[in-house]
C-alpha cells in the first residue's frame, strides 16, 4: 500500500472561532477539515481567553509547506488575543490526492 | 519507563459505517479501538459522500504490519464509494502487550 | 515560522478518572490539557474495567522529560486496576512557552 507523508495540523480554539478558522483554512488551500468538540484548560493567567471551558479541535491534513503557512496565519491572527494553540504532526496517508487541491482551484 | 513504538491508525467515516468498520478492525487483529464523534468537510465534488456533516473518528493502536493491512482493507472496501479517509502516525506506548493479541486468539 | 518539538501525551480513561488525572497532570507540571469524550472497547478480558463504554481522551503537550514522568505516573497509578491507556507522539508547536511552566511556578 503506497502511502504519502503529509502534515496533520491541529488547532484548538474557542467555539466562536470555528467558522472563521475553517473558512481561512479553505482560503489557504486545505481541501477538508474535521471538527471535534472538547473542553480544557490552558496556561493560567497568560491569556484572558484561556479560561477553563469548551473548545473545538479543528484538524486538517495538508502538505508540509501549506502546514507552515497555516501555522503562520494562526499565530499572526489569533495568538495575541485568543487562547488558541496550533501544532503539527507527521501522518502517512493513502491516496494523497484527497488532501491536495488541483492547481487550478487554488 | 520502557516504551514501544506502534502505529496509531485513524479512520474518519460516515457514522453509518462505524459498526462495520470496528467489526472489521477486530477481525483483522486489532485488540481495541476508540470512537469520537465530530463533523467536517471533505474535498469538494470528489466523492458524493463527502458532503459537510457528522462523522466518526475511529482510532486503533496496532503493530506496523497490521496498520498496513488495515489501510489496505479500508482503501479497498471504502474509498470508491464513501468519503472515508485513513492515515497512520507513530506513537510510543507503555505496556505494548495491551495492543497486540496473543497468537492463539487471532 | 519557528517551531519547537514537544510531546503530545494522550491518556484514555474511564470518565470517573478525569478530575483526578487532570489534577495530577497539573501537579506534575503540565500547563494545560484538553478533554474529548468518546467510546470504545479495549482488549477483551484483560482488565475488568475495559468493557465497552464511554471514555475520556485527555491530552497535554509537554516537554519530553515531563512526558516520561507522566507515563510513569499513569502506568504506576492506574494500569493495575483500570482500563487506562497512555501514549505519546511527536508534535511541532508554535510559541513553545505556552506549554512550559516558568521555573518559579513548578
Amino acid at each position: 500500500m503506497h502511502t504519502t507523508r503529509l502534515a496533520l495540523v491541529t488547532i484548538i480554539a474557542e467555539p466562536v472561532l470555528e467558522g472563521r478558522i475553517t473558512r481561512e483554512l479553505r482560503q489557504l488551500g486545505a481541501t477538508g477539515f474535521t471538527v471535534v468538540e472538547g473542553r480544557g484548560e490552558g496556561s493560567r493567567g497568560r491569556h484572558a481567553a484561556e479560561i477553563p471551558g469548551v473548545n473545538v479541535r479543528i484538524e486538517t491534513i495538508v502538505g508540509h509547506a501549506l502546514a507552515q503557512r497555516i501555522l503562520e496565519h494562526i499565530a499572526h491572527a489569533y495568538f495575541e488575543d485568543f487562547g488558541v494553540i496550533a501544532f503539527t504532526s507527521e501522518v502517512a496517508v493513502v491516496r494523497s490526492a484527497k488532501y491536495t487541491a488541483p492547481p487550478e482551484s487554488r
